[in-house]
C-alpha cells in the first residue's frame, strides 16, 4: 500500500510517495482503508520543521482523515469490516482530563498519520461520523471540528442567546461559526477580507468586522455588543490578538486559547483577567467523547463541514502549497481513489 | 456614631475620625454594629489612592468586617437582632456568574466600607460566620478567605490527593494553604524568607520553597512533583510571576489569576497555555453562595484564620502602616471597642 | 382594579369577580398591569380545593401570567415602565437549589396569584419574555414551559442525538416537545388519541405511541430504540404510569416526575432503578434563571408556545371548565381588555 | 494454580477447589498473582442462585480483591511486575455514563471472580490501591467503598456542613459513614442493633438511631436535622425501608439507592418526590474513575476499612456462612496464603 511521508530532512520537497507492507491489525486493532484525509495548519507546520524539530523522521503526516474498516483484530467489538470511521486526534485521550500521554498520543507525529492508503489503529481510538455526510466532509472533522467544539462546548458551556467571537475564517473558525448558530448563539466574525465576511455571513454570521480597515476592531466588538463585551472568544490568532480578544470578552467571559498563528509571545495586562474575571482556556483539540458529541450536534442539525478545495491523494504537495498561499475558504482534502 | 474616612485626598495621613449620624434600616435592610474589620492590601492600594484614583472622596474604606445586628427593616428574614453576621464583599452578588453590576458594588470603594462602628446593608448582603471563630477571627473572612475558597472549590473543584502551589504567605495564601490541606491535597508554599516558610509548614505545608535563593523556583516545583507540575496555583504574585507559575503547571492545570503585587504587564508564551492545556482563570473573591460554603467547611474541619496583629478601631493608620511594610504573618484585624 | 377571587368555599362556582383597590409598589416592588393569563391543571386542582384543602380563602388563583410595569417603588432596576414582564412562579426562587422557603413562596396558592388586572411584585420575582411572542403566548410560559426547560436541561443535560419520551400532549409535555426538537433529540409521545398524535408530529415529534391501543407501550418505545431504551422521560402521569416509564428507560437514563393526573400511590420495583442505573428527579416548576434560559432558547430558535383556546379574562369559569373536560391541545389562556 | 468454583448447582456446598491452568497475559493484559479477596452480599446471593439464576456454571465467584502483578503482556504501560492493583468491579467500565455493555462486565459473574490465585485481566481494568493500606483493607475496596463514593460525591457531590442518613452498619455503609466524615460532613446512622450504633458512633457518627426499638425513625430524622430533613441518603435497604428514607429526606434532597435487602417491591408516593424536588439515583458500584479519587481520598485522610473477619481462602465456605449469619461488623476478607 501507498504512503506519503516526510523523508530525511523537513520541507514540501521532502515529500516522497513510497510503499510500505500491509499490516494485520493486533488484538484489539482495526486495519482501515482510508477514503480522504484532510489539511490543518498545524500539518504545514509539521511538514516544514516547524511544529517539532526534533520530531525524529520519516514520518506519515497529517491527523485527520477517513476510512472503511477492512479487518478487525481478536475481540474487536467496536467497530466492524465495512464500517466507516475516522481516527481521533489524540489516539490515547478517550473522555476525561488531559495528561501527558494521552497529549503525545497524537497522529501525524509522533505517531505516523494518515497520509496512506491503509493504517492500523487500537478499535478505541476512532468514531463513526454522521451518516449524512461525505467522505470528503468527514474528513474534515477529526482536529478542527473537535476543537471548535471543545472550545465552545466541552470547556465553554455555551447557550442560547450568548455572543461568539470567532477570529478569521480558518478551519477551525468556521466550524466554531456552524456549532454556534445550530446552539442559537450570535457570531461575530473578523477578517482581512470583505469577501470572506460576505461568506462568512452567507453561513450564518450575524455580523462580520475587518480588521485591517477596523484596526481597533474590539472596540466594534464592545458597541455590537452594548459595551458589554462577547461571552467567548474562539482565539485562533495567538499573540497579535490576544490583547484584543482579552479587550472584547465581557465580565465573566471565556477565551478558548487555541492557535499560534500571529506569534507566540505577548505583552499581556495581568489585570484584566484578574479585573474581569476572565477565564483563559488552551485548547488542544480533544478527546472522543467530544468527538462523539459533535457528530451528535452536526447529525441533528444536519451541518455540513465546508469545503474549499479537493486533490487527489498523490497530489498532497500541492496541496500543502495551496495552505501555504492561503487564500481558501473551508478545509483543503485529499481523496484516495 | 464613629467612621473613619478617607477626606478630601489620598493618602494614609487623610484618613479622619468623623462622627455620622445613626441611620435607621429601610425595607430589607439590617444595621450593623461593628465589631471587628480587617485590613486587605486592596484596602492600602484605595488608602493611597492607586487602587481606583477616580474614586470619589469622602469615603469610608475597607471591605472586611463582622458586627452584630442591632435593627432590622421591615420584611427582613435572613437574619435577626442578636446575630453576628458579615457583610459580602460585593454587595449585590449572591450566586451564579459574575456582571458589571455585582462587580461594582464592592464595600471600601466605590460604595462605603466597614470601617465605622455602624453600617447599613441588605439583608441579602450577609452571611453568618461559623460559631467557633472569635470576632476578630470572622472579620478576616470575606475578601481573603473567600478568594481562596473561590479559587480553589468554586473554579477548582479541587479533588484530594492534586497538589496545589502557593504564592507568598498573605492572607489569601494562607487561607488557601489551610483549605486545600483540609480537603486532603499536597501544598507547596514559596516564600522570600525561611522563617516565614517554617511558619507555614507548621499550618500544614508540605512543602516551602524560598524564591529569593532558588531563583528558577519552578523546576524546584517540577522536581518536587516528578516533573509532572502542580494541578493548581493560587498566583497571587501578577506579572513577575505568572510565567514561573505557567511553567510550574501540569497539563490541564488550573491558575487562578489573583493578585498584581509585582506589576500588571508581562510577556507570555502564549503556546505554553495553549500546549498546557492550561486554565487561566481571573478571580475577584466570589459571591455569598462560595461564602457560606466556605463557612461550612471552616465549621466543619474546625479552622482558624491566622491572625497577626490586632489594634482598636481607631488605630486604622497604624494598622495600614503595618501593612505597607510587611513583615506581618496572617492578617491585620481592628476591633471596635 | 378588577380581581378574581376564590370566595368563602372552593369549587368553580365560586369564583367571583371584585374591585380591589390599587396599592403603591413599596421599595424594590413594581406594579404591573396584567394582559393575559394561562391555566394550569394545578389552578383547576385548586379551585377545586383538591390541591391544597388547607388553603386559607378568599384567594386569587392562576400562577402565570404576562403584564406590563406601569410604577416602579424606590431603587428598582430590573424593570421600568412600560416594560413586558412575567412574574415568577416561585416567587422567592431565582437560582440554586429549592428549599421549603422557595417552595412555598408560589403564585395561585399560598401567595394571591395572576388572575386580576393588576399585581404588585418584588423587581426579584419577574423575567423579560421573549419580544418575537405575543401577548398571550407570554402568559403561557411561567409554570409549564419553565418546567419543561427544568426537566430536560437544568436537571436532565439533554444532549443532540438523545431520545426522548413525552407522555400526552398537556402543556408541559408540548413544550418538552418543542425544546427537545431544538436541541437535536429525537422525541416519542404517546397520547390516547390518533389526532392528537398526528398534532404532535405536526409540531415535530418523531414517533407517537396510542397507548390505548398500545397497552404495553413501553415495549414499543424499546423496539422503537433498537431495545435500549430512551435517554429522558417526561413523566406526567404519575402512578399510573411511572412503572411503564422506568421499563422505558435506558440504563443510565433520567426520568423527570412532574405530574400526578393518573393517582398519587403506585407499586415500584427498586430493583429496576438500581440495577438500571436510573435516576428519577422530581420536578417543581423551577427558578428564574431556568426561566431566563428558556427565554434565550426560545428566542434563539424563533419557538411559539402552542396556544389551544382564548377566552377574556372575566370568563375565567368558561376556561376552567374546558380544562376540566379536556380536549384541548395546547394552553388555555385568558386576556384581559 | 488454584481457584473456587460453583460447581454443577447453586449452593453453598457446590463450592469446590479445583486446579487451573496458569495463562499468559495477552497483549494490553496483565496476570495477577491474588494476595486476598472480600466478600459483599452480593457474592452470597450468586452463590444461592438467587442473584442471578441464568448464570452458567461453573463460575469463580467474588467480585473483590488485590492482587500484585507478576506478568504483563505486550504493550502494557498501566502497571508493571511488582504493582499491587485491584481489578475493578465492572471491567469495562472506565469513565462516563454507564450502559448495557459497561453494567454487564462485572466480575462473579457473568465473568469468572477473584476467588483464585491467579486471575488474567486487562491493563485498563486495574486501580493501585493506597500504599497505607494492607492486603486485607485493598480487598476491602472495589465494590463497597466505589459504591459509598460514587453515592456521596461522582452522583451526589456532597459538601461539608452537609447531613448523611447511612442505614445500617453493613460494608457499603460503614464505608459511607467513613467518606462523609473526612468530607465534614454531619452522619446519622440506623441500627437493628445499639451495640452497632455505638461502634457507629465510635467511628465517627454523630447520631445513632436504633430502628426496632423506634419504628417510626424518620421522624427521629426529622427532629434531629430541626425538621428538615437530611440531604443525602445512603438506601441500602430497598422496598421496606424507602418510604421512611423519602419521609427523611429534605427538599431538594437525593437518596442513593443501593441495596435489596429488604425486598424489592414497594408501594410509593410519588407526590412526595414531586413536591420534594427529591433525587432518587440507582447506583450500581461505579467506574474506574470514581475507584481512583476514592483512593486519593483515602489517602489524604489516611482513612482505613474496617474488616470484621479474617478467613484463609481454602475456608471461603465458612466465610460465606458468617456472612449469611449476620453478626459481622465490617468486611469479612480472605487472604491467600
Amino acid at each position: 500500500m501507498k504512503a506519503i511521508i516526510i523523508d530525511g530532512s523537513f520541507g514540501i520537497d521532502s515529500l516522497r510517495i513510497v510503499n510500505q507492507d500491509s499490516a494485520a491489525p493486533g488484538p484489539g486493532q482495526v486495519r482501515l482503508r482510508m477514503k480522504a484525509q484532510s489539511l490543518n495548519y498545524r500539518d504545514l507546520l509539521t511538514v516544514q520543521g516547524a511544529y517539532n524539530p526534533k520530531q525524529p523522521l520519516p514520518l506519515v503526516p497529517l491527523s485527520d482523515g477517513v476510512g472503511v474498516v477492512e479487518a478487525v483484530g481478536e475481540g474487536v467489538t467496536r467497530a466492524k469490516v465495512g464500517d466507516r470511521v475516522c481516527p481521533i486526534f489524540c489516539q490515547a485521550w478517550l473522555d476525561g482530563p488531559p495528561d501527558r500521554d494521552r497529549l503525545r498520543s497524537t497522529l501525524g507525529g509522533p505517531l505516523h498519520g494518515t497520509l496512506r492508503e491503509e493504517m492500523v489503529i487500537s478499535e478505541q481510538a476512532l468514531v463513526h461520523p454522521p451518516a449524512h455526510l461525505s467522505d470528503a466532509e468527514c474528513a474534515a472533522l477529526p482536529c478542527a471540528a473537535v476543537t471548535a467544539y471543545t472550545a465552545l462546548f466541552t470547556e465553554g458551556d455555551l447557550q442560547p442567546g450568548q455572543t461568539v467571537l470567532v477570529l478569521g475564517t480558518g478551519g477551525v473558525s468556521l466550524f466554531a461559526l456552524l456549532l454556534a448558530k445550530a446552539r442559537g448563539a450570535r457570531v461575530i466574525v473578523t477578517s482581512s477580507s470583505d469577501e470572506k465576511l460576505s461568506r462568512a455571513r452567507e453561513l450564518g454570521a450575524d455580523e462580520g468586522i475587518n480588521y485591517r480597515s477596523d484596526e481597533t476592531w474590539w472596540n466594534t466588538v464592545r458597541k455590537l455588543t452594548d459595551g458589554r463585551g462577547v461571552d467567548h472568544v474562539v482565539e485562533v490568532g495567538g499573540a497579535g490578538t490576544l490583547e484584543g480578544s482579552i479587550r472584547s470578552t465581557a465580565i465573566g467571559g471565556h477565551i478558548a486559547v487555541i492557535g499560534v498563528l500571529s506569534g507566540v509571545k505577548t505583552s499581556l495586562a495581568v489585570t484584566r483577567i484578574l479585573m474581569g474575571y476572565l477565564r483563559l482556556q488552551g485548547i488542544l483539540v480533544g478527546h472522543r467523547a467530544s468527538f462523539e458529541a459533535l457528530c451528535e450536534l452536526l447529525a441533528a442539525h444536519e451541518l455540513h463541514p465546508v469545503i474549499s478545495d479537493t486533490f487527489p491523494f498523490t497530489e498532497a504537495r500541492a496541496a500543502l502549497e495551496l495552505m501555504a498561499r492561503g487564500g481558501h475558504f473551508g478545509k483543503i482534502v485529499l481523496e484516495v481513489p
